[in-house]
């Protein structure tokens, strides 16, 4: 959401993307479409790619428990393989198709959960990748991928939102929301949503 | 079908995924499913993912003809942004949620239509980032694109499929098949492969 703000504050058009890749928390889909419909997104493509055929990830085999004992050192089994990649690679597709060649994500590498695919290294890895992939990349039009959020702590970005007036309560983060669609309070992106708000002074109107 | 027999040749286990992107030629998943069974891979997996929503290819958008007029100098209209780069960002989520580390993708940049996704400049650039971008690459398994057809000629490539025993009347290339489910004949697929079967003096059992 802070993600899209920005874009939109700095003057961009959004062709919002969502991948609806029959995550545990499909909750999140929701919010998507309230938050692309809020912030003028001119167009918003969900787009379903049903990764539990593949698996190996707790958001993605139900068999596989969502973490609830506080963030931990390493790569969790929240860690859905290559999502990022695929992801940015689907947005790259859209992006080429539609003439656009900055390519928007929220990623944080800061207060995060050790994801692998968050991290700048990957990221500067898949702009180089994406200019060779591409007929724009090869006839010197290349594709950036901007990441306002990678090196701010989840604080700064609660801020951030406010400052952008933002009604943050409308953003989902939850893992491993419970029957009645509110969030569990204890799996590592609840956790890290808390630590920002309580850092950053202000009350989440999700919870309220 | 040649790349997965030589995969077999080779002694791996294969786990095959074939993408329906609703492209036109979806004639070509029937070809993929006949070939899976014959050449004994463990899984196949078709994973729908349609790349009509965002267009921007003759392959993913009816009102953009297919070109018929011969090969040209440059990309044409039927290069799909990013496909191969979606494609082997799925395959590289598969294949860290299974522990595999190679990848298998028959692209040529010999016999070819020119598409920036098919050289080896974008190859070496997807495994460098998808070392970056996983849990097995930061953790010191990295992964390995093989592209064992990229600088064959398709004469080279019949002739290969030959020598392995194969049938490869079986196989699909047309990019417009007809309504009653033959090969066009004329778009830059059936071309280059009828320039393969001729240069290696032999018949396409598909067309007989």
């Amino acid at each position: 959401m802070v993600t899209t703000a920005m874009a939109r504050a700095a003057g961009y058009r959004v062709f919002a993307l969502t991948i609806d890749y029959n995550q545990r928390h499909r909750i999140e889909l929701e919010a998507a479409a309230r938050i692309a419909t809020l912030l003028g997104a001119e167009r918003h493509v969900v787009m379903p790619l049903d990764l539990t055929r593949f698996g190996g990830s707790a958001l993605t085999d139900a068999s596989i428990a969502v973490p609830k004992d506080g963030v931990e050192p390493g790569i969790p089994v929240t860690y859905v393989p290559a999502r990022n990649t695929i992801f940015l690679s689907l947005a790259l597709g859209w992006a080429e198709a539609v003439g656009a060649h900055d390519l928007v994500i929220g990623v944080n590498a800061l207060d995060y959960s050790g994801y692998p695919d968050c991290r700048p290294t990957f990221i500067s890895a898949f702009e180089t990748m994406a200019s060779a992939a591409t007929r724009d990349g090869v006839e010197g039009q290349p594709f950036k991928v901007h990441t306002p959020l990678i090196d701010m702590t989840k604080a700064d970005i609660v801020r951030a939102g406010l400052d952008l007036g933002l009604d943050l309560g409308l953003s989902w983060s939850c893992y491993d929301p419970r029957a009645d669609g509110t969030p569990c309070g204890a799996c590592d992106s609840c956790r890290l949503r808390a630590k920002g708000f309580a850092e950053a002074g202000a009350a989440d109107g999700r919870l309220a």
